[in-house]
């Protein structure tokens, strides 16, 4: 039966949240722009502070301290903590180590599961995921992977070279994609590593000097080189590597969209109240007709994300893959958070081009979105490709 | 509970009407273009298979016929009906007869809905609704109504002229708005008149030569010329039209949207059976990446456009008056329908643009819906407008 | 040394079209939607005042009856009798025929032009040009050319069909393409041949259902059986169809801008008086914001097509190829102009969707633009590629 | 008559300037992102090497020590010269300074051109231009000008706060705009002063932390206090600086065109590139679909530019004011480089946003374009406004 209601019970964290964010964490806010995600001490003080409101970590089990809620919760728990950038690591629910919990939980055995899912869900331990690849290497297409382990005396070795790996800097553990197999074919043939941070074949090249500077860590480019491990720290089973990436991919490009879809609202709020405040040719510039298409055109697009948003968390929910609904969400709400975020800093002028307003530094934090979790382009081809797929389907048993 | 799926009751309906459009009313469609809707003929016969198949006016009561769906029922039906333009005509849910049955329902007394209730909703008469005005009258802006009752003896005289009046040839009655009061504040000081057919006050004066052609006798330019009615026939209570117009407003324009929603999905499959079958450049249309563009954002704005109907119908069957959410409803769907149009014509090149696809037709059926039942730009205005009034409000309360 | 300024005898010109378009043209307008092209009486007329007023046939040499302009003044004269549908027939510089005499004039002999060039140029007769094949056959992808000549005693018999051929009813003669090489390469491999209306190996099957209807004769899809042709009929040289069809093809996109964009112009007229009259909220819509916005983006979309054209324009008149700038104009213009048309028809509001604004009539019209001679996307494809090449190129320089 | 061939002799400079920019200027330009310009003794370097190369302050005249090009000549050269963001730094035609130069050469006196102009146009100091102020005071709307000058003893006292004052810190002097009149009406009410940086009366509050790093000196908000000048001070006459703000901003507007524009086109190169050298899904990215049409969208929006941005200098050099023009040019063109960036850097993926490519640098270089100088939207207002007088106008007249 159709219900855009969420869950009372969810309605009610969904107001501790929106309270914790407006009286806790953005107070919290730095005034500059420019630094990379939030310093450990005020990230634990918030998270602390997080705990003591009954929201901490809320995608994850109550068995490892957290609320449990299922994908529709989380949407509506992940875009209120959104609506400041550092919301979402306050609540321990910030990419990307919301999404290795995820994997963690569903493929990790009970080892792994102590070892790295609980300090993590915790937050004492930051990690990474390591699978994107430099050029010629695995960008949207995974066929490409070019980092390889090999079979050697006690386990295996890693070689290769991984790139834009989020918060790989300060992470305590990196999971590791890696070639296994002759060839990669119909998601087999690639298997995911757990690698300490302590490992010496593995290091932080550089950071990269990326637009966006809220990820705790950024972005590294990463060398494995001769990296040694054991088949005790292969995640789920060796050669399911990519199937595990799908596992991982379509919840976390969703969260994704859910937190972004907070900040949009914030830069959204931002320029209401400029709207409503600033005057100009003798008018409020929430009067004039230009000003009032920008809001409505960002009302429309923060409404269908959000929609969009909880089609795919519901299907999730309901144990669908959610391959299309996460596809058409991130293809959508990628590009609809980023005309929020522009129609709002137009609104705003030069006051939003500034640090006085934060949207300045919200212009360079969405614009990767478009981009990581699969550009919209390479999205909107799977899009297509699975509608013409259907269709005729559709054809052959009319 | 957030749930997107539809009531197993609907979803059977669905089917059924899915069905028959595909199997009775698409075989059924004219092959020509340019003919004002269909026959009378015809249309009594679609009825009555519509009947047989039990899917007929959903919208309606059961003690008038009908399967008395909720909103959220409508949504799912009308949209399936949509995929045809007779579609709605053989369900007999369509505008505007459809909005006029729920206002004769919701406003109408004992006296009315026998009288003019039953025998629309069983498809024995056509009907119209008298409101807009040829400039400087009331179009988008109800301010400007000129159509004036006057008291006379026993009753009322009213004088004016309306314009775009849809479906006035052949209707049997018109519910006519005209101005009682002095002044129009607050939305009072207008009343619905019941005017039937024969009244000698009330004459066509032409047809207007509009674009679109499947509304049934098509759009009328429309005189009331010292029209005479009673007390009696006035629908709900004097002064109080513009109140019963928004009564009719926020569904009425919610159910074109669930309508032509499935005008846009029938075009995109022509599109997607285009993109299938025709060959350039060495490649199926369907594997070169601008037309998977296309037919990508064509789904974006499909899924986006439902799942913005469904929550307006939610809201609706929830007691709400769905004000905002019909809004931005109209305001997407509308832009939405005819992006997916547009598309699904360029995809089948001169073939779209010709009668050989029923495309060529629909370009000119669906872009007035940008314009009638508030241009794109008016719901805008009223989208930022309460934006910005709710955003002050909040931030009152913070 | 960049100029902008037309050539004052060309501004001498186009004013005198300018007033003949709003003296004798507009007048002459149908004021009924539906017709085909006008009938050959008023054209007749029309053209004698035309004549009369010394600006008829403007691209054709002085010594058939024309006023030999160059491009630059074509597209001066061009868009200025595009202001009507009607004004380009009034002139004679209409398509399909102004392409076909410029083919004429640049490709065929003495006796070709005596006997096909004089009578067109003079308006005493229409013809068409047969290339376009319904699919599998020659749609943007000449490649895909099926007509095929063959020799037989005496000369050629082709043989295949047509498609969305304009102006085939009524045409004295077409222009027809067809195979006679194994193989299309390299531009070779197809020839034009002159067909008489009366050769019985040629008929028209039907006229096609297209949505647009001011093209005299509208669209035919043709026939050719068996149809016999000798050596003489051969349009310049045999095999070298396609080079021609690129004389033909790059001036003629081109002449199609500058007379749509006429219409863009007419168009947006018509919503700068109705911004100018009509009210609504209390304000002209003029006034408006967002109607602003409309007209500022119709005016940047008519500036901008203007230069594009002018740029192509001189490049042809300096002896370029122009394909750069032909598929540049072509792919911008298309969109521009129907993007300005459609906002004025959203300005206009109901009056823009009816025929009491020739607004609605146009919508039809000019969507088909956007498609033939190459869609946009086609002219898109081209350009990358074209801009991959160069820039290529640039490189490997530096 | 149309002509779109540079001077010859412009065309010369041209390629010395394309060749200056890929040899000496792009070699220098830093690798790491944030810092504020460049800094003066890399300045004063370029600067000599581009008068060694004969390529120095195209727009000055030779008497200060430039090349005496007017606009159309500056269009090519500044377009060539923003292919670098430190190329107009070496050729000494940046903002403000070039602006600024352009002033003081009109409507400074003698003594004013030899004391400020002959300096800045040698290089060897820089200028701001402080008109703008904080909310409430003069944004996009100058009738809200706050900031005073009064007559005392000896001269004027300058009481206000500017703000966004490009280049402020560093400068050797700045031109501040003060209301002198009772009222600004019709441009009259406001008078320029030029105030040496070593004024106690003036003085900079802080560096706007804005997201734009390449102007030298960044932005800064100013105060002035009791700022003394006398009479001398004045630029040009008192009560006149709107009408020579009106001078300085339409070819201020259009270099800012110019040179951004050159930004857009090595974005694009940037974009070719990649697109040339990288694959994904078996085929270089420059055979895929959607980065073609990217690509073919983002050259659409470069010649347009170009074209828009020669039109309004062909006016200017006509001695026209050239204000439909200008503004025409800055809507479209501020529009259309931001989206040339954007296409771009969607289609380098993740190097597109990381310091590897320059392109994550642009994205907050070229974002506020869309803002200074005049929001879009005010341009667009100003655009309609003039289209629906001037249209009355020809009403009236025909």
């Amino acid at each position: 039966m159709i219900d855009l209601a969420p869950d009372p019970a969810v309605e009610v964290l969904r107001v501790r949240v929106e309270d914790f964010v407006r009286d806790v964490v953005i107070p919290s806010e730095p005034r500059d722009r420019g630094v990379h995600g939030l310093d450990d001490g005020l990230r634990a003080e918030l998270q602390d502070r997080a705990r003591e409101a009954g929201i901490f970590a809320p995608h994850i089990a109550e068995e490892y301290g957290g609320l449990g809620l299922d994908h529709r919760g989380q949407a509506v728990l992940f875009e209120e903590a959104g609506y400041s950038l550092l919301g979402p690591q306050a609540l321990n629910c910030a990419a990307p180590d919301e999404g290795n919990m995820n994997l963690l939980a569903r493929v990790g055995n009970e080892e792994h599961r102590e070892r790295y899912l609980r300090p993590l869900a915790a937050g004492e331990v930051r990690s990474c995921f390591a699978m994107t690849e430099p050029a010629p290497g695995a960008g949207s297409d995974p066929n490409m992977l070019r980092t390889e382990a090999r079979r050697v005396d006690g386990g295996w070795a890693i070689d290769g070279r991984k790139w834009f790996i989020t918060g790989a800097e300060g992470a305590a553990f990196a999971i590791c994609m890696a070639r296994t197999g002759e060839s990669i074919e119909g998601g087999r043939g690639a298997t995911m590593f757990l690698v300490d941070a302590d490992n010496p074949g593995m290091r932080i090249e550089r950071i990269i000097d990326a637009v966006d500077r809220s990820f705790p860590g950024g972005h590294a480019e990463m060398v494995f080189e001769d990296c040694r491990v054991t088949d005790a720290d292969i995640l789920g089973e060796a050669g399911e590597g990519f199937r595990y990436a799908q596992v991982r991919l379509a919840p976390a490009r969703l969260t994704h969209c859910m937190r972004w879809l907070g900040i949009a609202r914030r830069a959204h709020d931002i320029a209401l109240d400029r709207a409503q405040e600033r005057e100009a040719f003798g008018a409020r510039l929430g009067e004039l007709g230009m000003v009032q298409q920008l809001l409505a055109d960002s009302v429309l697009d923060i409404d269908a994300s959000r929609l969009l948003i909880w089609r795919c968390a519901w299907a999730l929910d309901n144990g669908a893959r959610g391959t299309h609904e996460s596809s058409v969400a991130k293809a959508f709400v990628a590009e609809a958070v980023n005309r929020v975020l522009d129609r709002s800093v137009q609104i705003c002028g030069s006051v939003g081009v500034s640090g006085d307003a934060p949207l300045g530094r919200y212009i360079t934090e969405v614009r990767p979105f478009r981009i990581y979790d699969g550009p919209t382009e390479t999205h909107k081809w799977s899009i297509a490709r699975r509608a013409l797929r259907n269709r005729a389907r559709t054809r052959e048993h009319a």
